[in-house]
């Protein structure tokens, strides 16, 4: 079954996922944006969707509003927002709860759900949405099943997921993504320093990625804190010592950071 | 032009170099392993390479002898090892510095370099050789024109790299790759402590890695470290305490983790 379905939001999130609906077959009826241009230049891509200047919805004929905005526009969006009962309204947020809808809005008689892409998204860079994870989660079982269908037009990768479970994935992901990106950094940082190209390393960082990603990554583990090579260990953190002293780039934990991560693989799981 | 060459080593090292030299034309004369069966299989693969029982290369008409072996073995394989002065000695080391030769080789009477291969390498997993890192360093600056001539004729990635450069770029890996490792190995602990699969998280974690290549990962940090939202981390950290308490799998380290590289992220570089 196709949709209508209407946007809060016109950022990277709503940006791809209106367009990918679009393509699926569902028909993009309003999208609204705090700054108007934006709204604009989303519809416009869209085939006769129109930009909306505020959050009464009480006239539209929507069956579906995406609320895809910042975590911290959310709270206040659902308190300002008018929607009329027969609308669904489902935030793509990883990590507000479901219970936002009735925390926010007054006398909340709309059914409600979550409807959360779990992956990273650039404006410029096109997606390829039918392998994102989408994390599916309703007030009711029968509006489980219609956000789970719209997202099955889109993706291979649909589940349930509660708020719980959505919030140990974010802390998962930000050991998985965020840390490891921050990883990334500090050692082009130290490359950089000393007038090394971090492009040498990129075909060994691809390739334990690939490993890790293949297998399980606490089995494909190496370096010297896996293989105890204190002598080893002892060098690397003489040297980001002298590093620490020079490097004004650095935030001067490098060498703390490097202590941690070697004593928990060492102590293993 | 093409060399001669022989191999100290039948690890996985020596598996794919000795292979790929003998693709792009070299002669792979002999090959030592501690065990003979190894040397013997490798042996196997090549042309009409001989397994050898001794460090004894006096008799060999080999003109390049590449040292492919454990860094722990190192010392002792140079040490013992006997070679006609005509023959140049590289050993494969990421961390050995330069000095090893004289440090360890009785009256080195041999010129010798290092011929390190920037990457990680399994047996069973075929290598494309052509973008592979190759830093060379010698005693002699003939010696690192044929050492480079070598590898370039496997890689298209060739460049003289110092014994302290190689330190400093061994240093790099750990944070891009070791602990990069190891932090998927810590998303994946806890997603599976909880009953989520780790897969959910495949898609994320390639665009990151994808995003964090293409430009620098310093400008493509996210995260709730990186937009200072506090409330959001001291959830996190509410639950890495919970988990701690729970979790018989985890070193409990996770938390303390969490918060060091959050600090980190947070005073940026």
């Amino acid at each position: 079954m196709k949709y209508k379905i209407s946007f809060v939001g016109a950022g990277n999130v709503a940006w791809h996922l209106a367009q990918a609906l679009e393509t699926a077959g569902h028909h993009i009826r309003e999208v609204f944006s705090q700054d108007i241009a934006n709204a604009e230049l989303l519809c416009s891509h869209l085939y006769d969707a129109t930009a909306k200047e505020n959050l009464d919805f009480s006239e539209s004929d929507a069956q579906i509003l995406f609320i895809a905005v910042a975590d911290d526009a959310l709270e206040s969006i659902l308190s300002n927002l008018i929607v009329p009962q027969f609308m669904i309204v489902a935030h793509t947020s990883g990590t507000k709860p479901i219970s936002i809808f009735e925390d926010n809005a007054t006398d909340c008689a709309y059914n409600y759900g979550v409807f959360y892409p779990l992956q990273t998204f650039s404006k410029q860079k096109p997606v390829d949405f039918s392998e994102i994870p989408f994390c599916i989660e309703a007030n009711d079982t029968l509006i489980l099943d219609i956000l789970q269908n719209i997202a099955k037009t889109v993706s291979k990768n649909v589940l349930p997921i509660s708020s719980k479970e959505r919030q140990i994935l974010h802390v998962a992901a930000v050991f998985a993504c965020n840390f490891v990106n921050h990883l990334l950094a500090i050692s082009k940082n130290i490359l950089d320093v000393n007038h090394l190209d971090f492009k040498m390393l990129v075909p060994l960082i691809k390739e334990t990625i690939h490993k890790a990603l293949l297998e399980s990554p606490e089995n494909v583990q190496t370096g010297p804190a896996k293989r105890k090579d204190f002598k080893t260990i002892e060098k690397h953190l003489q040297f980001l010592s002298k590093e620490n002293d020079t490097n004004n780039n650095s935030n001067n934990m490098h060498k703390e950071i490097y202590k941690m991560l070697t004593e928990s693989i060492v102590k293993g799981f």
